[in-house]
């Protein structure tokens, strides 16, 4: 009882699928849980969720659980994993309004009955078995993000992820020094800390920036302004609404991430929006184009967002004419550069105006904080330790540089691998401790859409569910399969193998019925035989195989 | 007689690939002849040739090919289509001496007997038929870069292919702009004018500053300087020597790209270099860690690259050390952060220092003009119509709207796909003609360095060839194979398959025993396997299919 152990699940060295253990004694508190997205080098899949066996087998309780923000990489594994963590008996779970607002709306949409307590900010700390918790505000491009100081019987830990320190946001709610000031005062013996700005100098500007030039664009534009961005930056939203009713334009959220963020913030009153600013998808032709902003959901050319689908001109409502302008407020996350790009060329061929960075690079500040807004946070919560999270290894490194400018030596701040245990001792030393399992767990995404209804696959279901792969070559002058699609299946075994052959080369030629001209979008295309083929075997065998679609262009 | 045809066979749309036609009577001259590079969306095959079948069947002669500069989107795929073009009779090859002297290695290595001939700047132009062709010196990434200013019957095209307008060049030889203002006056029918950087305002920086960036970097550095960059950059080159030579550092050459580079640009005296400077790779240990740059293939992150490999540890001769520093003297291409930011990581968690784009921006400076650089070119040529080739269609809009700025009208800027035949009559009309056939015609790369030996494989040798599909689970803790590999072999009978099979998973297993420690490159990983299973199968069958990877993540 003389240490305290701190356990990266996820969110070191990939940015994402964030997840941490703080562990005393056999209490453990948990601090996020959020989704993973896979790379192209792993086909066929889309999710990953951080592994828990280590949690699910320790002789350990689980005295509680915290949330950082409501982003898919905090919070998005919860409904996937809750159940199992329940499992081990009943924990208190605690979230800022909006955090978990955002978090609940997923657990009942999986159906899940456990929900998230609400937490303001003020509040005196949550207390979690050996552990208090206390929620500060921090600035960062979702409403209520929120740092967590967590006070334990060897010492004081600040949690502090993603961030930026802005001190005109768009809402007035700006990061609450004071508090930073006086946990730091009490002594901080390790400071978790947001690297993943540590490569950019300075201060980064302020959203508040922004307005100004959506006013510019909505004052200048003929015809309709179609904005992209990410559904829950409510600021962004709500400076789109605002410079919209300036210039008497109606406004039309498309696509249904972006549906349910507005409504969750309707409701919490974080959006503001005149009752007749707001339209329908239907009422859209009945106004005159420079009296329409379209906010459209898909900034980084996800395959089957509503503005790919508009760019493909595959949307059931929406068609683009030449007096449009699209404009991106989101910087193509790392990874994503090729779909990103491939959308906007897409919607330069269909001839309307793009404004994208780095054409145009004022429609877009990052969440997270550059150098000096990193090393603030340094210097307010003075620190013994540091461990950088969220970051990949190289922001990790330069974050490392950061401190080792300042008064850190090299032993002060531990660059850390999934599944490393640190041990923290009372009198403030340090050793690395167990690696924990912390395998990459696949999630097949099924909804086209958005992170809304998966199958939970992990490796025994994988190596139950068997394989399929699908080749098919596809003419890319005309959309059309040149051949039947040769179909491939192992590890299972089916009745009457023809018969579903036969009704997977129907289902997919009729997926490529309504394809016509060029191929524009060849991920989109391979996406689209695996959710036929995904269908129909769950349809006639009740599986759900890895499906792995590789199309040949013709 | 009355028109000249103008056809882009690649380079519109996808920067590479660029292979442009100017025909006139029965009559074509052929600008360029490069290769495309494949991404990720196309399986198992890397690289990507022009369609010349409108070439081979059309009833006219080639008159003459000119080239203007040696890299490979615009020089490489040379080799593979040379013999074809010249069974349609013989014609003369100009380019100016570097680029020449690239392309003509080529060909030696390929086995191919024709040369290119060696135009100097300044010489009178050369007469190809109705044509003539005056290279002009433009100065971009690589020695001898040229405009070519062709003059055909029924008007004069200037073709603006990649440049910047960089007035303190590193070798002193500045873009002619006596010249290019001369043929001017002469009157320019259109201009084909690179647009990549048409998304940037105003000027590129000089890459004379890049010099003192080095100098600095080489004189603080105590351990070895590692410096990657494009191999044909030869001014970066010499610089790099010049930053060594001024700290005593020894400069060793690592990759066969740049080895090769060097060689051809040390012959043709491009090269400055003081006899004691140069070391081979088995004398860097003679050598104290502050008297050595090794200047290293690879800043794509291409796998199998000399710095990949060192990166994870897998280079024969070179170990990193802790006081090494990195720099990459190069952005990433679009379309490969992945895999660079994946070297990054690798490296930064060697613990070596690692100074990279965005990190340090000082080290590059990129070969393609921005606006203003354009818009100089567009009023020291004068033309009637413009062209933008060599970028993606966004690209392409940011050049027309540039050119939209100027007196230029939408009609006069003509955004074109690859082809796209435009007709030019001799009182300045101009109207879209045929659609000639563009598709992409696949090479797969065999060597794993870089662009040296290919099988050619058209669509009738694939279907001919056949498809191997390989699914390998591989821990990713300790990089092993989890189970036996499953083959699935479609298209081709084999006589004794079991034998094959049993040969296939003895050398995948063989390939994986030299693996250790966690999966750091899963692409190289994927590749590696298809590496071995096409040697295998064309050791045992003399057959060359598809072999497509698949590695499972366990």
């Amino acid at each position: 009882m003389n240490q305290l152990s701190f356990i990266p699940l996820g969110g070191i060295g990939d940015v994402t699928k964030n997840m941490y253990i703080y562990e005393y004694g056999d209490e453990m508190l948990i601090v996020d849980c959020g989704l993973g997205f896979a790379d192209e080098t792993m086909l066929g899949v889309d999710l990953l969720l951080p592994d828990i066996s280590y949690i699910l087998q320790a002789k350990k309780k689980i005295v509680g659980m915290v949330f950082t923000h409501g982003h898919e990489d905090h919070i998005g594994a919860l409904p996937f994993l809750l159940s199992q963590l329940l499992n081990k008996g009943p924990f208190p779970m605690y979230a800022t309004p909006f955090t978990a607002a955002v978090a609940n709306e997923k657990l009942k949409e999986f159906g899940v009955q456990k929900r998230i307590d609400t937490v303001n900010f003020g509040e005196t700390p949550k207390h979690m078995g050996s552990f208090t918790a206390l929620f500060i505000r921090v600035t960062h491009s979702i409403p209520d993000t929120s740092h967590i100081f967590i006070t334990t019987p060897i010492g004081n830990f600040y949690h502090g992820s993603d961030f930026k320190f802005d001190d005109t946001p768009f809402d007035g709610k700006k990061s609450n020094y004071d508090v930073i000031e006086q946990v730091g005062q009490k002594g901080v013996l390790c400071l978790l800390s947001d690297c993943l700005g540590a490569e950019r100098q300075g201060r980064l500007p302020s959203e508040l920036d922004i307005l100004s030039q959506f006013e510019n664009a909505f004052g200048e534009t003929q015809g309709r302004c179609i904005v992209t961005t990410y559904s829950s930056n409510i600021a962004r939203l709500n400076q789109i609404i605002l410079a919209s009713e300036k210039y008497n334009r109606k406004v039309c959220f498309i696509g249904r991430s972006l549906v349910k963020m507005k409504d969750i913030s309707l409701r919490l009153r974080y959006l503001q929006i005149q009752p007749q600013t707001e339209i329908q998808i239907d009422q859209i032709d009945s106004y005159p184009e420079n009296m329409l902003t379209l906010i459209v959901a898909g900034s980084q050319g996800q395959e089957s967002s509503a503005m790919v689908r508009i760019a493909d001109n595959e949307h059931r409502d929406i068609r683009l004419s030449e007096h449009d302008t699209v404009i991106f407020s989101a910087d193509p996350i790392p990874g994503n550069e090729t779909l990103v790009y491939e959308l906007v060329d897409t919607l330069a061929k269909r001839g309307v105006k793009v404004l994208y960075p780095p054409l145009r690079r004022d429609f877009h500040v990052s969440g997270h904080g550059s150098s000096d807004e990193l090393l603030h946070l340094m210097r307010l919560t003075k620190p013994k330790k540091l461990v950088p999270i969220g970051g990949n290894f190289r922001h990790m490194a330069a974050y490392k540089n950061l401190a080792l400018s300042q008064s850190f030596q090299k032993s002060d701040v531990l660059l850390l691998d999934d599944g490393q245990e640190v041990l923290f001792a009372k009198d403030g030393t340090i050793k690395l401790g167990r690696n924990v399992p912390a395998k990459n767990v696949y999630v097949d995404e099924i909804s086209g859409e958005e992170v809304e209804s998966f199958v939970m696959r992990d490796r025994q279901k994988l190596s139950e569910g068997g394989v399929v792969i699908v080749l098919a070559e596809v003419d890319a002058q005309n959309s059309e399969l040149i051949s039947k699609p040769d179909i491939i299946m192992r590890g299972f075994r089916v009745e009457n193998d023809s018969k579903l052959y036969g009704h997977m080369i129907a289902d997919i030629k009729t997926a490529f019925r309504g394809k016509k001209g060029r191929v524009n979008n060849w991920v989109h295309l391979r996406k689209l035989i695996g959710e036929v083929v995904e269908r129909r075997i769950f349809k006639d065998l009740r599986r759900r195989p890895l499906v792995l679609p590789v199309v040949i262009e013709a």
